[in-house]
Formats: C-alpha cells, structure tokens, sequence
C-alpha cells in the first residue's frame, strides 16, 4: 500500500465491516487497516478493565500499523473503553457511540429516540448518556437475538421479522409507559444496517432509521476535514494524475486482520462488507 | 466443605450446569466444584490451542481446589481438549461427548443417531468419531439459534418452537438423501435439555432423546463405581450417624467459580440449575 491516509477500524468481530463498508466510498483516497478481535469476542460480557486492555491492545497494533485516525466500529468498546483508547494512542480516535448520537440529535423533531443494540450496549447506557449531552432522551431497547439471527445468515427470514416485530412491539409498550414518543430508531449494533429492508418494513413510515455505520463514516468525513487530514485531490483525480484509467477496488485498499478463525471471518465478514474479502491476515495479541 | 468426594465440573459458561444439576442427585454424598469460563466464553470461535489452554488453567485450578475427578461439562472443550487435559492433571477426566456416544449406542438399534449441537461442535465432528467408535452413523446437525433462544429465556416461546421445527426438517432432509434413519437423537450441547418440552412435542415419539446432562451423570456414577471412588454410604445414613436429619441442600454442596460477570452468572444460571445459587466466587485466570 501506499503512503496515503490510513484509517484503522476496530471491531471485536465482523460487525464493524459494515462500518468499513460505510467509509470506503466517503474516502476513496485513503486506505483502510481493520482488526476483528475474533479470538476474544463477544467483548459483551466482559468487564470495562478486560475490554479496555483488549481495546487498547488493538488500538496499539493499529497505529504501529501506520494508521493516522482510528474508528472504533464496535459498540462495547466505544462504551466501555474510549477514553482508556484515547490516552493510550496519540492519533484521533472517534467512536461510534457519539456519532450515533450526534446524528440523531440532528434529525428528531421530537427529542425522542429509541436505540436497539445488545444487551452488553444497553446495560452500560451509553447511548442514553451520549443522546442526553445532545438534550435528546433514549429508550435502549435490548434485542440479545438480532446478531445471532444475522450471522445465521436469516436477515430476510420471516422468523426475523417476527423477533424484530416481537422487540419494537416491547420498546413501543414501554414508550407508551414513559409518555415517549420516539421518531427517530438508532441501530446500536454495527450487525444491524444487515436488517434496514425488515426494519423499514417493520416500522411506521413516520420513523427515520440511523445507521451507525452510515452516520460514524459520515462524521469521520467531517473531521478528517476538520483536522485538515483528508487527501485534498480526489481518487479519480489522483488517478488521473498517475496516469491510470480505473479507482482500485475498494478491497485492494483495505488490510484485514484477525485473531483467530481465519476462515470464519472471510465466510461472515463478506457479508457485512458486501464483497469477498482479501486474504486475512492473522494476529497474535495473546490473551 | 467437608472431606467427601469432590468432583470438578468444568464448562465455557452456564450450560454445564445442567450437567450438575444431574449429578447432585445421582452422589448425594459429594461435594461439586463447578468453573465457568465466562470472561473467555465462547469456546466454539477460537482456535484449538487456545481452547486447550483454557480449558487446562481451570482444571488445574479444579484439581488445587480438592477435585479428585473431573467433569467436562462442554462440548467443544470436550471435542478439542479432553488429551491435553488428561496429561495436565493426575486425576480421572470424562467428557460429554464420549458419555453421550456410548448411551447413544445403547439404545440406537438403526444405528443412526441424530446429534444436535452448536456450529463449532459440529465442525469438531467430534461426535461423529465417537460414535464411529461405537459403530454408530451420525448425523450432525448444527443449530446456531438455539444458544440465544434459550439465554433470552423463550424455552416454551412459538418462536424457538418454529426454529426447532426448520432445524428438524433440515436435518431429517439430510436424512433422506442419506438413507439414514436415525432413532435417536443426542443433545450435544449442554444447553438444550431446556428445550425437552418443545422437542419431545416436535419429534415423532418413535424417537428417543437423549440428553448429555443424564447421560453424562448416569457415567460419571458408573466410572466412580467402578473407580471404587464413590463413598460407600449414601447420604441418608451418613446423615444418620452424624444425628443429623434433614440431608444437605444441593446448593450447600456446590461451590461456583465464574471468571467474569457473577451477577449474570448467577441470574443465567439458576434457570440452568433449577435452583437458586449460592454466592458465586470470582476467579482470575488472566487471559
């Protein structure tokens, strides 16, 4: 690869393929180093000191990696470990916890916003306490079936659409309970945007979905520009002035890495990346 | 605790409590030492060695406890680690599976058995060698959904029961284009005795269930018989000699180790038990 801007991407898995997914198109002038951490996953169920170190571990590999920005595309790190990442690397780190937040905050009339995520994310309420410094109130609605439902590879299956239907019917009833009225659904979980065609089905019109995926690579945009960081020629631009006819493909641009089952993760991570995968690397962060 | 026989009951989580809650009333005079791995669940994703690492670090803390015989109470430790363990501790180590592929064979007359189990068990084929061993055909069906179905706590819900039913079906078409006509069918997960009910109404009642929990109590009593470990008397007139007259509650001769998140430990785990826990200890093995 090249000595263009490299931005790393963490994730305890797959889920934060569909964050990578989201950047490649927003940056199509940098390229992109992502860690699955798939030998320790699910990070939910650990305690904040465990996720941190493992958090931290990968974002260190990151950065002796090359990369000048990281994204944390995984939502129990984002909660749970975003300030241990952050002393412990010197480049900027965004997480896609406040990103969500930030965009929600941007597009509700009424104030009100429903987050789906895992039971992991809903326990820490770190969706609450980042929609309440943008003065907006969440109800976190735990949905623990959702990924294993997507990696079973049932994202159009109609069992799927009952669960979904199952778990919007009990968030509705409790916003009932609380007198909220929430026109705006954060997707909580990097796994998610996977189910955008059931839940758009699912949910009165009157509702607008965020993808955290969509929204993070949106504001990594931003502040790379803000921090004067992103290349100023665009690809084809750039291209243009190499000589070359065609963009490279987004893969040629991406290095993958993960901690264990090497297999697994190129089977499930196309999924959420939307395209077959380069040869994954392996890493040993020990543990 | 007393002096009595000790045994060690090892799993990942919080299924190998089902295994446990067999046990307790097939020894009413021993004691049970019970690990679950929790900060390194799940096994099924990680690579061999690391899994036999893992499942070492607790034996060996199981043995230094007191345990004079272990347990194995996981499958995919048990398909992945049952060597290492045995040439890491001195005392006697038995497994799920191969308890489960010998009861199998007892009972099986077309020879044919179907095994429900986790995708990473699966994957082992480590039942389908230990019922090779007892000249028996397997049929390994892997069932991703039914883990999260059960810790959501839908045991009876309409939803587990049409997963169950698309399983079944997709199994018992693998069937016919095999020509396989399997009698039997062996939980290979310590999960899913929790889904008897629903399978017992979901399988032709010419097929028999069989559940690694009873099948793997049922030999540990065996082996210990035969072992000449098991203490002579039976609760009753040991508690007799002492005066005593009530026998022990089967929580007073538990202790529980969990190595991350106790409180979900014991809320998961009771409901895996069939009883309260007592207090749960936490115990650090690094990783």
């Amino acid at each position: 690869m090249s000595a263009l801007l490299r931005i790393g991407v963490f994730d305890s898995g797959f889920g934060g393929l569909t964050v990578l997914r989201a950047l490649l198109p927003q940056m199509p002038a940098a390229e992109f180093l992502y860690v699955g951490d798939t030998a320790r996953l699910p990070y939910g169920s650990k305690s904040q000191a465990t996720i941190a170190r493992y958090a931290v571990e990968s974002a260190q590999f990151l950065v002796a990696q090359g990369a000048a920005y990281l994204v944390i595309a995984c939502n129990t790190a984002s909660a749970l470990a975003l300030d241990a990442i952050r002393d412990a690397v010197t480049v900027p780190v965004l997480g896609v916890i406040e990103t969500g937040a930030a965009s929600a905050a941007a597009i509700s009339k009424s104030r009100d916003v429903l987050v789906l995520a895992t039971d992991a994310t809903v326990q820490s309420h770190a969706y609450a306490q980042a929609c309440a410094a943008h003065g907006l109130r969440a109800l976190e609605k735990s949905c623990p079936l959702l990924v294993p439902l997507i990696e079973e590879g049932w994202t159009e299956h109609p069992i799927t659409d009952e669960v979904l239907r199952i778990y919007l019917e009990e968030a509705m009833q409790t916003a009932r309970e609380r007198g909220s009225t929430p026109d705006t659904v954060l997707l909580g979980c990097t796994h998610y945007p996977l189910l955008r065609p059931l839940l758009e089905r699912a949910l009165p019109p009157s509702m607008q979905i965020l993808d955290s995926a969509e929204t993070t690579a949106a504001c990594v945009r931003h502040d790379l520009e803000a921090r004067n960081l992103l290349p100023p020629e665009s690809l084809s631009s750039l291209h243009a002035a190499r000589g070359e006819d065609e963009t490279p493909s987004p893969a040629s641009r991406c290095r993958f890495f993960a901690t264990d089952s090497i297999d697994k993760f190129q089977r499930l991570g196309s999924r959420f990346l939307g395209h077959s995968m380069q040869a994954v690397e392996l890493m040993d962060l020990g543990g």
